[in-house]
């Protein structure tokens, strides 16, 4: 979880936000101890339940940012080089939005 | 995360089956780990997205449960005793369905 | 879809909100009817996607509304008489609510 | 809801698909009005339930539908004329994914 691995590999287009969702993946890794706990000390259920839905609704906003930062950069660079590589380049982000959307 | 500090607690009534929640929770817990990792590395974001859509799900199969486990010892238990407690648990698990269906 | 033929039937207890319900369906039926007509006319791709997600949440809300009507109808009835019953409701209840969340 | 009315004007590009989508909305008019017609006629609250969800289930395939063929038209083509306005669709379609993945 160290950033120096990768500090070479700028591929994937969303480094600027990286540190961004390095802190909201933290985040959401302390709620999910935060819910562990809970479950752990038998705290009431509603509660643990509205813990949940935050975590989810968390975890929701890191896709649906993802998502808009891999439209912008891969599938617009796609665009501008080759039709049939950003064909399968939308095809890849319907699908992960249809799974998004049914999870 | 021990359970002893929570031993002779057992108020919340799903203590049969926490063994198993804890552990759905710490796949879980390794699941957000492995995103951040995912991001720290810089994957490709589509499989990103594979994976939050999967813990969502995870997290999403908790929350059910656990409603489940609300529903049969909490209600049941209020609705035995005294009606208007048993509204009151109803509610409160109804708003907790509303949050988690929107979330 | 006249009352008359069900006036005597009262057996699912939600009869008390039946006029909310049945108001809230026939908005959400003009919606899609509103959708559809949205698609014919070619209406710009997001504004339709607006209009669905609305109609969506609408659904939503009255799955919500049934549910919360059915637990503390049915669901307390059958544990004020019979135990075995309340826990198949229950059973039930929480299917209902896992397709909820995750459709 | 005649096709004629629009048959000049394919600015918003999924004509292609129109028959297609014209016919999946309505069949969920008439899941729709199914729905109704059970609350009129009292069924089985946890059977409403169960079509609810299908219903809802089938607008979110329109809607990721309709997402995809947004993104393969008014997307790829934006990005090949100018990187403003494909920017600003992008936004537009990131917005519209977060409504859909939250309601």
């Amino acid at each position: 979880m160290t950033a120096q691995a990768t500090s070479e590999e700028h591929a994937h287009g969303y480094i600027t936000d990286k540190a961004k969702y390095l802190n909201r993946m933290r985040r959401i890794e302390g709620q999910a101890r935060g819910v562990t706990k809970m479950v752990d000390d038998e705290k009431y259920c509603i509660d643990i339940l509205t813990q949940i839905s935050a975590l989810t609704s968390a975890l929701q906003a890191v896709a649906v940012g993802l998502l808009d930062d891999h439209l912008k950069h891969c599938v617009l660079d796609a665009a501008r080089m080759d039709s049939a590589d950003a064909e399968e380049k939308i095809k890849e982000a319907s699908d992960a939005i249809a799974r998004l959307v049914r999870s």
